[in-house]
């Protein structure tokens, strides 16, 4: 368990495993069963709960948090709510300083999830996508692989966003189209869905339930207020249909 | 003070006081006269200034800040400046990972301040209020009970905000409509009053000094110029009347 | 090396310097050959990793992390790219909670980067300049002396931002005008130019390689798809020009 790859003040449970060569910061909190694969780098002052799964070759910045439990009130009668499976990180990806990733969430390989980004619990993430710096990724939601969500960008909870979507400095989605009131909006509570290869700019807002289709591209500081058609650029608050996406910024012609 | 509830590495002043069966985590710091209530769980990392006053139950999550003193220059002139009350945080509320409550923050009873949120001296948040993920309340505001402030939604110095207000995330608001210039914008300096009731949907823009009165309704993405008035949505950029907020939705209707 | 100002707890590394007087929090992480200037009060769990340069005066609060490297994949065979000068701070500036500055970074003097920002590689930033709360400033971008940079304005890559401007919370910028797609878009890679003196107020987006010119006001909300002409206010989404600052809000009239 110890070695001098481990910081002296570093605390690691005697039921955590960790491979050989993993290099462990000071004053970084490891729990018990815990699981950290070979070649892992680990800053100070990170914490990893309990149960946490990090594959190989990833690299956790000072100050990460990873297998994070949801809170409820410490005296709430629903802590004995349905018990999250473990956190887990795929193999070569990195975890930026201050980032919080929660127990129930899946973090693919070669992953870069960036300074100051929160996941909560059941969210997946696939592949080779970017999660930017202050990234929110709210719960059950799914992150396609080779997606890059830039800085600031917001994911409401229960937002759906496939492979290769790409997502501009703050973009801001929703999942209550009532704000709060009424009965009714219980059914109807949604957060978008982002279809394969669609585009956002910055600042765009994208409103509950909306469906971004396939390659379809919203123009910076654009509402979207309605589904938006595929392969069309929509501009505009509120946002509208105006021209075809230039052919060769398609992906499926390899752009 | 020690007890086996209290993590080996955690450095508790001995002047705290700590109900017996507060849990405090790894590598903690807690500061002289800071009180904590009974069963309380304190998290890794987290500093608790001196003289923080905690309530019963609460959950204080890893690397969370509490009574933190305003920041000025190390050699200021200012430094002696008057010393604010210690922050006190009531019964059963949450404090989330990497959380930061200033000196002179009031927080109310079961309130969720959740990941990455900032609230600074001279605030008071109300009694079931939550505080969403990275949202920052600027210091010298007022924020009623039963609020919802969701997850990045920024509240200027000098705000208002009543109770049973619903903030969307990414909400903007201002306070200095000369940005930065002349003399006279000094009395002409202030933030927003959100009366009750009233909600603002996600990513709208509210200007310096402006008033939303009960129970409106602002728009996705709007932009609030002028003052908005009771029980009307309010959409477009600028911001215009449109109709009135179905009756269903009045929080007087029981919405 | 030791001294009752500096914690029992802080871990030193023996090759650092630090003036006699500086005062050291508790689990402070120091790394090799740091530098610290006469009068620096450095909070709890704060990181200087090695080679950090830190002036006289200077306050660096709670869980701030200064000179972190780039992330690469752990494994990555670009490990060993050119290795950045170390992360400099000016005489008494400040550095808020959580707060991460990266190698390469250069800080003026008196400059305050408050609570949860973020300041990436190769940037500079001026005397006496104000990085608000949760501002992210991106790798390559320069910030001149004296600017106001608000609540979570977001800088991105390769923006230059000249003396005495001021960006209003929640500020947007972008570099990518064709959003991860084409071979062309490299060439045309860049984010804004402001120029001296201008001003963006409240959730303003600015779209790529966009030119703010001197003493320019761009409106609450606005989106800047054209340059902004000099002393002019520009309005709307897209943004128009409509008229002239108001003389008496001038710079260059002592505004």
């Amino acid at each position: 368990m110890s070695s001098d790859r481990i910081a002296p003040t570093a605390r690691v449970h005697p039921d955590a495993h960790l491979a050989p060569d993993v290099q462990v910061g000071e004053f970084v909190f490891i729990g018990e069963k815990v699981r950290v694969g070979a070649g892992c780098v680990i800053g100070h002052h990170a914490v990893l709960h309990d149960g946490t799964r990090i594959g190989a070759g990833v690299r956790i910045d000072d100050h990460a948090v990873l297998g994070k439990r949801p809170m409820r009130a410490a005296r709430s009668a629903t802590t004995s709510a349905v018990e999250l499976p473990p956190a887990s990180v795929g193999d070569d990806s990195l975890i930026g300083t201050g980032a919080v990733v929660y127990r129930g969430c899946t973090i693919g390989a070669r992953v870069l999830v960036a300074d100051l980004a929160t996941i909560r619990e059941r969210v997946t993430v696939g592949d080779e996508t970017i999660v930017g710096r202050g990234v929110a990724i709210e719960n059950d939601t799914s992150v396609g692989a080779r997606c890059k969500l830039e800085t600031n960008a917001y994911l409401t909870a229960y937002s759906t966003v496939e492979d290769d979507v790409f997502v501009a400095p703050g973009v801001l989605t929703s999942n209550d189209a009532f704000m709060g009131r009424t009965e009714a909006r219980k059914s109807q509570f949604g957060g978008p869905t982002i279809r394969q290869s669609a585009r956002l700019g910055v600042g765009a807002v994208v409103l509950p339930g909306r469906e971004i289709a396939t390659e379809a591209v919203i123009g910076a500081g654009a509402v979207v207020t309605r589904d938006a058609s595929a392969g069309q650029v929509h501009l505009g608050v509120p946002s509208r249909e105006t021209r075809e996406v230039a052919p060769e910024q398609l992906r499926a012609n390899g752009g």
